[in-house]
């Protein structure tokens, strides 16, 4: 008989959370027991699960006794605050949010480019952004065979990086525009319905959003290359949930669209996309709710000898951020790597 | 007395025709007569203009006869069926198709950037594509300070570039989907409404669409430079009617993102929207109906020494149609260059 498992899903009412139940029920999760958690404030709602109703509880103190794993999608505040208590209490925490992706001792992972990074956790496992993994589970491959040299990203981000409050705002904000209303911003700044803006995370000193300097940080840990030279502008645009990237690559050799096309189509994670006679590509309507990236309009760049250019979309919610959660958390059990590596269990202080 | 002008508009019942006659009403063109002109099934439709009903004339043989200018707008089947006719009756053409830009002897004009190439016609001036003057409006004040080697555009193109039924679609659709059914699609390939796609322009051998192609090439012949490197990748997005772009610029040296601001602030038919403390830039909603290409988020590329990003948006029926159509028109009036140069008049074969 094989093991089961104690999983406790923190901020399960969210968008990500409420992805995180309908994967683990989907993928036959090998569960013991689950607990969903969630701010006082949504505390009491009852979520659905394999036919039954669980009550959402109030994080506290003793929420994460007896739990192996946590997927956390409570946002980074939320992830600080109880890294700790989860990391003390034995569970290791499988974190969606920004709040350790960068430290130096905690793996950032995308199982299908670095799973063997999850092997060194001391309690905390972050994953990407979900414009990083994206990016990543499409890239990685033809990177292996010859390393990239240069990436130029320009992303078209859904309403659904903002939360599930932000869809429901482009809805409410194109239901006003078609009725000759003013669409009103509240969870973004401006108006997302028939519009697109530049991504509003907070500007640094780069003159990149630290959106932008997510997918340039978090692919460089991710592929082990501190130097990578990575460019990247984030836009946001009014479709509900699937992202896309128009992706510039530079190599140092040529490679060959037809290489790329041979390499992708057996990528794991990646669905290629590409009727050429057709025009059709990957769109986020077809993205919506896969699994899979699809990657497809795989060109020579006619710019440069060494370029292709890819364009790609994913599922924010599911690839971007709770499938790529969960498969973390297959691997652990997996490989065997629930328990800490042999070293100090210590939480970084970010 | 100034002179004044007889005009034609072909195509006058479409999106740009439309605008082009908002814009000669509201900016005091030196007109004698107008006439509208559009398809027999369009013919009989009337139009305001200047508090008058204008009816729309079906296009025939003696339609140019005592015409000075012709703003066509009616696609590039109708401006090749009419070029002749309309060179022969003595009215200089100022094409908004792509029927004859790539023609060896016909300018394709920006006015911002390449104005004299206007005195060499032959009877024929092309407008360029909208994505390619939004562009070059942008980026030639740079590469006049310092030649740019390479750019790497990707385009986030509203609906309004297929046409005004495209525009109307994408409000159908998008009542649709939050009625809770299907979208509809019948003048784009795929929905548009809450999704985005690829340009649908046909493809070329090069894996680049025909849209794309158009940047390019476009770009080369406007900024005379015949082997400017050039890669775009152009996507349709669920805006109504202004085109946002996403541009990578490599140049020989450092360009510094100051020196950029202060040239671009300054530049004809530019600008600058940048409020980096409250992440405000350009955006559609604040491009449309405006004369302007908005620039802003000029950013050191991180990735290259010599790199520099932009973002840009513009009306695409407005810059990137029909007043760059009347400001073709109203140079050849200022240069006095109506007549065609001083060589045999004759039609290209395209």
């Amino acid at each position: 008989m094989s093991q089961s498992y104690r999983v406790a899903i923190l901020g399960a009412t969210g968008a990500v959370g409420t992805e995180l139940l309908s994967l683990l029920e989907e993928c036959r999760f090998p569960l013991a027991d689950l607990k969903l958690l969630a701010s006082p404030r949504s505390a009491g709602q009852t979520l659905m699960f394999q036919g039954e109703s669980l009550t959402v509880e109030a994080v506290g103190d003793r929420a994460f006794d007896n739990i192996d794993i946590v997927l956390a999608s409570a946002g980074g505040s939320t992830s600080k605050a109880w890294a700790d208590r989860i990391v003390a209490a034995g569970a290791v925490m499988i974190d969606n949010s920004s709040a350790f992706r960068m430290h130096p001792t905690v793996p950032l992972v995308v199982p299908e480019v670095n799973p063997g990074a999850a092997a060194e956790h001391s309690g905390i496992i972050a994953n990407p952004n979900c414009t990083t993994i994206l990016m990543n589970v499409a890239v990685y491959p033809l990177h292996r065979v010859q390393p990239v040299q240069r990436i130029i990203a320009a992303t078209y981000q859904s309403a659904s990086g903002a939360g599930a409050r932000a869809m429901e705002e482009v809805r409410l904000q194109s239901q006003a525009i078609l009725d000759g209303k003013a669409p009103v911003p509240e969870v973004l700044p401006y108006p997302l319905a028939f519009n697109l803006f530049p991504h509003n995370s907070p500007m640094t000193e780069t003159g990149y959003c630290e959106e932008e300097m997510k997918m340039v940080n978090e692919t460089r840990k991710i592929f082990s290359e501190p130097s990578l030279r990575i460019s990247a502008t984030c836009v946001r645009v009014p479709v509900l949930r699937a992202h896309s990237e128009a992706i510039n690559l530079e190599f140092a050799a040529p490679f060959s669209p037809d290489q790329a096309r041979e390499i992708l189509s057996q990528a794991p994670g990646v669905k290629l996309v590409e009727d050429w006679q057709a025009n059709y590509f990957p769109m986020p309507m077809d993205a919506t709710g896969r699994d899979e990236v699809l990657v497809g309009r795989i060109r020579q760049d006619i710019s440069h000898p060494n370029g292709l250019e890819l364009w790609i979309c994913g599922d924010q919610i599911r690839k971007g951020a709770a499938l790529n959660a969960v498969q973390i958390a297959e691997l652990l059990i997996e490989k065997d790597w629930l328990r800490p590596a042999e070293r100090a269990i210590a939480t970084p202080q970010s």
